[in-house]
């Protein structure tokens, strides 16, 4: 694509000092126009200061002019001191972009319980003004990271009847990553002209499909945030009639950036792909799909290209799912290796050796007890894992 | 103590090849007479086939002779023709000790789906039978180990108004370990004499306050079986007024192989003991100390001696337990960390490394919602938990 962002967004990241070593770690993204908003945030009791803020402004305006996101403090579980702070943090840089405090919503990603250091968010904010417009995309893809591997962000055209609506997404994280209603912190960026209830439907709708669908390591963060702006800069509209196959379209990129999330999986080599159907709702599916995704034992197993499928069995076995053990079936990469209560195949085949050899590996499970169906995509647990959440801190 | 085990049991343990490298896998204990027996299984939904026949038995007969338990093969995930090929194991035990089949409940552990091999079994028994007695109950408990490193076994006395009782428990287990209603696999044996009823009562109880209350990686096994037998070849009886002291020795002796289990666990180096108090009831606090107690990032900080609260604090916040946040207290080894919603302490005190440097850990969360309460104690996950499960078949 000819085009680094939608129409009507600019960027500006700087090294505020957040990070050691140090890099640029203080990201802004503006919109020259009012740019209609719509939020999910986790589902953590202890949900951090610019969680609560962020909720906050969004009950009192739909409108708003762009995002403010750190990494290296989380200010989570900072009290009300961290709120303040982060109403500061918000007020300094709103100052120096002659905007209100409310302008600005804002996330923040790091080591729980380290509040933001206000002296050098003061020197900071009249660099990141001054750099407005002197950055790209890439650039706030890269500046929110913590853990990641990589920068997460992804950009699809959607062609409406009045013309074509730009769409860019930008997402951090690779652990503490099970979202529950949002990643870790993602935002959504959009140039087209829409009804606020639309929009936030179909980012609802959106995010369901996809981030609330992959998980690293079960753990929901403190911090998810998700932000989506459509600013209408790119003077079309979204008519009703149209809503669906935008919709698509948005969780098409927002289904990448949630691949991306378990592709970066802390110490992740590979990303299982579990696909419950025959469930007897989908309820029923995505509890046996998180348990079996959950499992230590099956995650180290992936890791090991080891076609271990009792350990995906007993996983289901013990996921508290409504089905008969003799109706459950399961396939690895597309071989049936236990149906009918036994198992079907020696796994010593080396066609399931290459599966096992691959990146992304499908497992599917049947349970013959209705239309119930989910899909999970994890990332498996390794060595590495190990390193980088022992030695987190260090 | 001055004894193996307690009066009328025997034991015979010999190596029927079922694991390489070859070592003694196969185990038998004997009463002399029927002793009473009472059991716990798994709750996993594909139990194996040596659970659906022990409970059949079970449930025809109160009295038993004796417990054959093989390692390597775990008998599970192979339909009926794996429960043909457990009672056939049986007959050919039974046979060769001129006992009825029915007479011992079965047992297996090893790889899920890797059926029984009957011709070892045929080679087997006659050398079993002839072994009765050669054995002590280390030996069993030894034959009994798969990625255990040590044998667990725990001897207790009881002194009851007629005399003595012994108790002996063993058990094997050192990876999926979440036991529900009973552990991987363990043998309590007494000497007293009891009422069938009562006894099935106390061995449910002692169960619940201690094999179900610990986790090494959150899997519920499709094995877990407890067998408690009590053949009354002490000569003592046990009366319904001495039911609840010697309910608390025997809770002890279960209590300490839970222990074992854990410390053992799969990589293990260090035991975290989760308490959690001021629940709404003690199922709010069972929910909220496994959450903590399964999260991963808590783990691996266990592991690197890290006492990064901000992640029991996270998984707290998800575990969908009843509490209001700024309520909820955290400490460490009895230093308090979190309360009223913020930081209480820098956690770089000397006295914080030291806690954590130790063994046991000991994590305090109370709720000030209730009176309910639950402890779970689970293993940390190490760089040895990834290479003994990434590479457990090759």
């Amino acid at each position: 694509m000819n085009w680094d962002a939608p129409l009507g967004y600019k960027f500006a990241v700087v090294d505020a000092g957040f990070r050691k070593p140090a890099r640029e770690d203080l990201a802004l993204v503006i919109s020259e126009v009012p740019a209609l908003a719509a939020a999910t945030f986790t589902a953590n009791v202890f949900c951090a200061a610019p969680v609560l803020v962020g909720r906050e402004i969004l009950s009192r305006r739909e409108y708003v002019r762009g995002v403010l996101i750190n990494s290296g403090q989380a200010n989570a579980s900072t009290g009300t001191e961290g709120e303040r702070a982060c109403r500061e943090s918000l007020r300094l840089a709103a100052k120096e972009l002659s905007l209100e405090t409310d302008d600005l919503l804002p996330a923040s990603t790091g080591v729980i319980g380290s509040p933001l250091d206000l002296d050098l968010w003061s020197r900071a904010a009249p660099k990141l003004a001054s750099g407005v417009g002197g950055h790209g995309a890439e650039d706030f893809a890269r500046a929110i990271m913590t853990t990641d591997r990589f920068p997460k962000l992804v950009r699809a055209e959607a062609r409406l009847s009045g013309g074509m609506a730009r769409i860019c997404g930008i997402a951090k994280g690779a652990g503490m990553i099970c979202p529950n209603m949002a990643t870790m912190l993602a935002v959504l960026l959009c140039d087209i002209e829409i009804a606020p209830d639309l929009w936030r439907g179909l980012v609802r709708e959106a995010v369901e499909q996809s981030f609330n669908r992959v998980s690293v390591d079960g753990d929901t963060s403190t911090n998810d945030t998700l932000y989506a702006l459509a600013n209408g800069a790119g003077g079309v509209r979204a008519e009703k009639s149209e809503a669906g196959e935008f919709g698509r379209i948005m969780a098409g990129v927002l289904g990448k950036l949630a691949y991306m999330l378990v592709e970066d999986g802390e110490g992740g080599t590979k990303v299982l792909h579990i696909r419950v159907s025959g469930a007897r709702d989908a309820l029923e599916a995505e509890k046996a799909a998180r348990t079996i995704g959950h499992s230590p034992l099956v995650k180290t197993a992936i890791y090991g290209e080891d076609a271990n499928w009792g350990r995906i069995i007993a996983a289901l076995g013990r996921s508290g799912a409504d089905f008969r053990p003799e109706e459950a079936a399961l396939s690895l990469g597309g071989v049936e290796l236990f149906s009918g209560g036994r198992p079907r195949l020696s796994e010593d085949i080396p066609e399931l050796k290459r599966i096992m050899a691959g990146k992304d590996i499908h497992a599917h499970i049947s349970l013959g007890s209705g239309n119930g169906e989910y899909t999970l995509l994890v990332s498996d647990l390794t060595h590495q894992y190990v390193d980088i959440n022992a030695k987190y801190r260090t």
